[in-house]
């Protein structure tokens, strides 16, 4: 009784009571509110999911950070929804046509779920993605192989743990924008993706942004928006 | 045998053993001492609320941050509490008159319980409160539909996580004053509501004030305080 | 060149060309901008008074932080300001008829200069103001033998630095809504006032919250929003 | 004699003794090195500058973070060259054609300098550059005015001190690509900047990316690459 | 076989193959090595304990942070033990004749596990020990009550968690030598005890030194040292 | 789906999907890739062994970090390979010809997974190791009765928790080449290992170079290399 | 006029105006209050030494922290002062008679102002003051060599910065009280002296407490309280 | 009079009043005492270059972190001195036969300082230097195409300030053992050189060892005692 909210409807809100969507988020930016399952019930991820379907039927909707619970429980209640339990996300809906490329890069195998959740949130923002894994710079053969690859995308996503060298390393391979995630992979004076973090902040490569430690969905927002808005490849190179 | 307190009975103190009450608090402060549930078993805080209601008879009194068990061994112990699960809260006895409004404002749906803790403590201390949740600033409409509900207040209890801007914006609409109370809700680079704490202490808005991460007990006391020495608003407006 | 703001003129916003003051604060807050003079040139903060004392001539205005070169500048073109060479603020324009009483209470000689910016901040946002000083812990019948005026107070401001202890004490005194101001006195593990910052955060007495480091102004304005809508001490004893 | 670089001469590098040019730099990014001021002395930034524009003669070449003595210096021995004591910037050669725009946002004042050098910086790089300044949340209406001018923008920088909450508010009004970046413009718990540069990680609204504190250059060129490479707005808005 | 130590007998040593016995210590410094429980299996644990009484069979000899498990071994194992559960200590061997006082003073009810592992230390290393408890400057009475019983004591340990402000108020009291004691109770920005524990560093009151978080055994050991060597009561107040 | 690695076969790499082992790293750097445990499962390491030892027949391959499933598994899948549970090592493989001495000294007895994990690389990296245990600073006398095998050695690992001061204490005492390892042992404010690791990076014996908290593997690695370099002793000391 | 104290006369204060003498403190811990001279004018701390000397004109009184400006006014003021330039102390009035030994310990040259501070305030607060310096651990034989110095104390303090191991390495070697100060001697991971002090709350030798940065005089003050009222040593060593 | 040292004449130290250097530490370590010229006068740094090379005739002695006046002053009062202005360096005495090669990679212009340190050092302690400079990883060309001067080093030192990536990339390219040298050239987040530490020491290349931020002597002794004792190449090689 004590935290019931008071405020009556109100427009651009959609109120579950737990939660008040933001149904007119679509309308200001483009983009639909995404459901971050962090501290969520499993039950309450497949109603918002399902809500959020319901409000915009034509795009597909996406659920991030869910528990093995809540990846289950969309799996039974909602079983058009594609679930990765790898990325530990679930989408709903339509796929959007996708313009343009993101490259998401990662620099090796414990970063995985940071790069998926990144790669899946791209494709539903409406970009294309072409996944690099385990390039790290302790063996720079493998990056440097992959360098046209690097070259041909609208917006890289690189993500790397410990101390994080990856980002500046293409950074000077390719004049391509770049996202730099910083993940949580490692131990003692990496105190929790921080080393890593800080390492991309200061990056001696121009033209690198950064998230925070683990967001790939953030960052692969951002080069959705990248990506989808730039001139295409054969146009761009001509 | 190590640690039995040595000393006597002291005049202003009531001693269980394990805790001395301050019960003089009230003489000197106006308000009774609380219960803080954290590290206390379930029968310590039954024991508590038990004295502390036998001490002050025609108030309320108030333990927080209540386990689910210590919530349970109050509801069957005395039935005359009213629990809350969201906030972890038990009040025993009169609820006071109510002087003056708190506004409770909420960032998102993750801060409910430190809201509602804010929002219990608000009410036990004298103050009438209205919630106003879910009003992130990456919806601003949110907010800016609701002004003249903050307007309205006698004091504005802000509690938000992640970046903790909330507090810079509605302080900044409204001139009432205004306590901000970080959370931990955030992943990563919020260091555990470390990023919203500093958020909060450099606003640039003036006259925001702040607690300590997840403090919504001190910001409810504190603005209780406030509210209910107001001048009421028929007056205040005239 | 690279710099000049290219947006036209908007309303609520009075355009000096190197910054753009909100000249519509005082409809929504009830208070006008304030001079922030670090960072700003002597004649900067000449003008930036000047034309807030024209925008609202009925009212006090402020500015803060003020170098010696400026507040030498203020003296010689502003006759009318009064300067405060140890809170570094100036004051043009007719002070408020002041409401309610703000005690500032500092813990050691080094803290005069933030409680003088509180005190004065105070008073030009229309509060009444009792200083006092050189109450710090070590000595605490200095503390114990002003508790009278404490609580005949509306709201107190503690100012205090090295392990900033004296709010919990005057909170386990009295009642009275209280922000508490650490400054960036010590050495060491003060960590420029990171020590009395934590320390204030962590009150055991309940209902204190805190401003920035050495923030005399944020606490001033907070203070005084309390103290001017408070009932009136004769009415409030009754 | 104890630090003579050793090495003979190597493709893709022009050894000055003090530094080694990267010449291949253009032809792996698409952009000429730049020649970052800090540490060296005003003969040296001038033979750096001069050298570039020689290896890069149809290319505009930029200096930054350069000192009063260094400006002083480019301007006596390059007269072609443009000179921003604001931003602490040197531009020699011809400027590039533009191609789509950015738009510099800025919270405050003190802030400019950061905004300034990412101005120069994303117009060194190719794109077209709108400034929009002291728009800080504590007075919304300022940026809620400007609202279609972000959202006409190819790409965002948004450059703030204090507590850093600009973007996300900026982050929810529009769908545009946005690079963050926290300033060391605040006291006390700003750390330096590192309030804002947490909050700006921790933002609520997706799709913020962050660069180094005070970082305006590399935000510049990150959001030039975006902007020069998207779909024109004609085509775009169809 | 990889981690076998390889060295011989060495003088001053007792080699158990998990850990070396410095047997050596008690004549060097006149007090015994103590087995410090953390990270040792129960059987360890009594075996340690068994292995020191041997050696040292006239004194008592001490383990300190027991799990419940090493608790209840030793309480099998080694019947003549005392077993303390709330200091989780366990004390072997004939107790020393005890000279001089120590007293033992806590702020709050969660200090009790640290206080008692202090009193025990400090009765262990042979001194009197007088315990003082809850006396938190929340309630300024409670300490004050007892200022004579601070007065006769021959070295004082002060445990507090939170701000830690109670070494401050009773270092200001008397002149007795303060050992403070910062404990880990506390949330949010208490940081794990870091925020008493710069406090107490900063305490304005002099001769107040302090040990690590939650060392209430380091405390013992170093007030009975003062405390064993002071003249005695009598004595000292002719 | 979402997460396939899309790139082909490159040389130097061996693509497992879930991982890519760097199968050039021998020829690069004369030692064959590591299989780092944490966050693998078993399944997976035994994989990763066995793959690992497939390529290299020759040689012994490691595994660090392995969870007591992983040793397990590794013990039922790969009968000929050699197990550690206090340094959570295999090995498999022939071990390989010792060139020169590693000596392992750890202070106390809760750094000993730490130094066998140092001691099984160091090894594996073809080093022959002595093993001196339990010698931390506290009790002097078991340091100086080793100081001539110290001397011996081609070069040390020095592992510490708590305050790390052994690395300073032996790097006075011989002119041998000196690794330190700050350890995790402690609690309070060694802050996970911080205090060790800023304790050895500021030591004022010259000649001090340090790794990562807990990282004996990378200090094992070190100090192979350069033992096996070494002149050998006989011709040394001649 | 903004900050003058309003409070009348207290009794057990010294009103000057800019700072209140706490008269009583001799009364309350048996020790005069001391100048802290930084932050005060030379003129100031020639006042305040000679008032603290008026009010207690049989003992001698202490000033600290002075600059060259003040050792030189109090030089020419007070002729009958004695004038430290390394430890920047001036000392008033008539020595006390001397009780026990405190033995100064000092690691580096460059921690001699922090030595020499310590020194004068144990003897102006009653003890007798032995002096060891630069005996660091990089050359144990320093310290080795004056064992038995350091045993005949009453009380040591061991000044160090950098790693600050020294305090361990004594601890280890006798059972005397020991107050550790960390120095601020020490560059870049030194951070200013916290890696000494993270240090020293860390030591592995049991009985070690610590004083904040540089705070020469705290360490003063609580060994000499221990050292007067220790027993004698002949009656000691009986 | 104060800080007098008390002690008498030691074997194995030459007492100076001030300092009181370490003669026996080339009999422990078989190198000389090192001047820190830190804080210490020019006539001081002078006397201590002169006493050392007095008491170690046959060998180079080393004076590090002078200023520019300690630098003219060892110019004038010891001509065969060879001052480095920008390693800020001494050399006294004749220099020792070089045994193995260190090689000396640094990431940019700015970092030359500290490489000049490491350089002088490793010579003076007996080991060749090749110098290899601004090989930053933003031009992966330039230290790529140094490769086999890498490999054929018998230690390495890498340095590197902003991200400090550097080390982790030779580390991948080669298996010669590898010191890493932070420094502090950066700004914001690169908080003097932590950035680069914490990125060195999680460095996903095995086999990085890392010293203090701008720590070039330690380094180069380090990396001097490994090519000393290393098997000629032409024997390592064969």
């Amino acid at each position: 009784m004590t935290h019931l909210p008071d405020q009556g409807p109100q427009p651009g809100v959609h109120d579950l009571g737990y939660a008040r969507l933001d149904t007119d988020r679509m309308e200001r930016t483009g983009d639909a509110e995404v459901v971050y399952g962090a501290g969520k019930t499993p039950s309450q991820v497949v109603e918002l999911l399902r809500t959020l379907h319901a409000t915009h039927p034509g795009h597909a909707v996406l659920a991030t950070r869910l528990s093995v619970e809540a990846q289950d429980a969309v799996h039974a209640a909602l079983p058009d929804a594609v679930v990765d339990p790898v990325g530990r996300t679930a989408v709903l809906g339509q796929p959007p046509a996708l313009h343009g490329t993101v490259a998401v890069v990662a620099a090796g195998t414990s970063d995985a779920p940071v790069a998926a959740e990144a790669a899946t949130t791209a494709r539903v923002f409406g970009a294309g993605v072409e996944m690099i894994t385990d390039v790290g710079v302790a063996g720079l053969h493998r990056i440097l192989g992959v360098r046209e690859r690097l070259d041909a995308a609208d917006c890289l996503i690189v993500v790397a743990g410990m101390e994080g060298a990856l980002p500046s390393v293409v950074g000077g391979l390719v004049g391509v924008p770049l996202v730099a995630v910083p993940t949580s992979v490692g131990y003692g004076a990496s105190f929790g993706g921080l080393a890593a973090l800080l390492g991309m902040l200061n990056s001696c490569a121009p033209g690198v942004s950064v998230v925070n430690i683990d967001n790939g969905f953030g960052a692969g927002v951002f080069a959705a928006r990248v990506a989808r808005q730039s001139v295409p490849r054969t146009t761009k190179e001509a």
